[in-house]
């Protein structure tokens, strides 16, 4: 890996370096607003059968980069795999988002297995492998999981909600039983990113999408020390593991998570203050973002001063151009090739 | 007004002054929590008759501050008695939230009128009148208005959205007529908070619910600007009027909105990190928050908790307790009660 480090921009940042042209990819860059990722998410059948067809998934993971060069790879998958491996039924309505049978007692965290089913992550695996042989040396290769509490808001209510309302309310009446699931989800997410690195991806992101939600005091005990722990038991079985950690939206509690958990990089969601970044965050870790992926939807004025002020903020030290979240399926390509150009002609 | 706030401990928290007992009100406390609430609404026909029939706005407001004994009553209404004002048509759909006519281009903005339609507001400040007269000494009146920013998402929309997208698609494509969407909306807050300050309120509290979407530079232009402006228009008009500030969701923003804007408090939502409000925040202004009301619904050891974290965390200093947010419908009355006599119990 170290060897192969010193050819990836991505990987030399992650190693505290500044790059003259910041190294650029986007969060779900494999995804629906490409034509081609439409047609073979149309061929592959279900969404789960793209993510565990090793040979489609490699393939939604290669298109981004053979389309506009960025400079990492992110593994076509999903958060859910993690529950999906424990047992948990998950399934991917049309226009509904994931429903998984709601995990609704201490029983049944009791109930979940020690280990992830191994026909469950072995395709990932093998997509990995297939992804790495087909990659240009420059370009590195990012595998990643969900954080234990963002995963968990998904099992317990057994959707996507629009506050989390079910899992805060759990942790509330049953914070052992919570704390329970953060420790076999924890297991289960080193057991996993573990595997990542044997297949072959360079470095990991791990995403706290919905970190934003809870207290300074929950969220110190439900997402930073699990992603403490993770980051540290990940190092112990692959020394040196590169990881980027995205708590989204925790506004002031960014500092006390690079205080706290040992990761390569933070990633931006794109409201943070730029001033504070610098000052708090930017003087630990490297960072990664965090263009408003509506500035990126609007196109014109609006994405040229984003990009622009993304560099502007965050571009004299260690720095990986990405958006502030996942792209959106309405975007234009023509404003992704115009965002590619500006950052790297910026430089 | 000044002679009365020394009788009223949240006016001498807003003057600057520590209570030794916080004083405390909620977010939506007139609201279906209550079921004298629900009864009130069930005889009053549609909300919006609710909000505009004096006698019965009035009574919502008192209803609370009956059964709790809250340090202050708030106006019960709505932030689009604005555009309503403004002759946008506003209607309020069961279980779906507000509905508008969708404000969609640069000549339905230049066609808004200059003023707010007397016949809207005027049954709004007899509300406040009638409240006055009913108010015991140390309790103080509240009015409230919607910052620009959050009351356009709802105007550009039509009615609520989980990210406020069409209006921050809007702000990106139409900057100059979106600048004159927020003059109209700052010179109509300042009009309608006026109005509500010679009715007899004694504080106002800015309510700038979605301004947690935005990047930096989109909250200074669209949040912190407008919202300044206001401040000192009312201030020109009502000497020494006190104001809140609520930029929910701003996180690591708060620094530079209490810089700017010239609030005498500023709410806090339940996610902020109090070391960062400590230093940077309560050293400037008095603070008002911020119990998680998910902890409120918990009840038990989660509110026990969560009611001592806040005093511990801002009680040392001029506070206001209250929650994060607007308190669930779901909220057992016994849970209320509980946290009140917590709060009063630990001074």
């Amino acid at each position: 890996m170290n060897a192969a480090s010193t050819r990836k921009p991505l990987l030399n940042v992650l190693a505290g370096n500044r790059e003259p042209v910041p190294p650029i990819w986007l969060m779900r860059q494999a995804g629906r607003y490409l034509p081609e990722y439409r047609e073979l998410r149309a061929r592959a059948g279900s969404f789960l059968d793209l993510c565990f067809t090793p040979e489609l998934a490699a393939e939604a993971t290669l298109q981004p980069v053979r389309r506009f060069g960025f400079d990492a790879a992110i593994l076509f998958s999903d958060i859910l795999v993690v529950p999906y491996g424990l047992g948990r039924r998950v399934s991917f309505e049309a226009g509904e988002g994931p429903r998984l049978d709601p995990l609704e007692t201490p029983a049944a965290i009791a109930a979940l297995p020690p280990r992830l089913d191994p026909s469950v992550v072995e395709p990932v695996y093998e997509a990995i492998r297939l992804v790495r042989c087909e990659l240009a040396p420059s370009v590195a290769l990012l595998g990643f999981c969900g954080a234990p509490w963002t995963v968990a808001t998904y099992m317990i209510a057994g959707r996507g909600t629009a506050d989390q309302a079910p899992a805060r309310l759990f942790a509330y009446h049953e914070p052992e039983a919570f704390g329970r699931l953060m420790d076999r989800l924890a297991s289960a997410s080193v057991e996993y990113l573990v595997g990542q690195f044997r297949a072959g991806v360079d470095a990991v992101q791990i995403f706290d999408t919905w970190a934003g939600v809870l207290p300074a005091a929950e969220f110190a005990r439900w997402c930073i020390e699990p992603v403490r722990r993770i980051v540290a038991a990940v190092r112990a079985e692959v020394p040196g593991a590169k990881i980027i950690g995205f708590p989204r939206g925790v506004g002031t509690s960014l500092a006390a998570y690079v205080e706290n958990v040992a990761v390569d990089a933070v990633s931006l969601d794109w409201t943070v203050d730029p001033g504070f970044v610098r000052d708090r965050i930017q003087s630990r870790v490297a960072v990664q973002g965090n263009l408003d992926p509506l500035a990126l939807v609007a196109g014109g004025t609006a994405l040229d001063r984003g990009v622009d002020a993304a560099l502007a903020s965050y571009g004299e030290r260690p720095f990986i151009f990405n958006l502030g979240h996942g792209i959106l399926p309405e975007t234009p390509l023509a404003h992704v090739e115009r965002m590619v150009e500006r950052v790297r002609r910026a430089a």
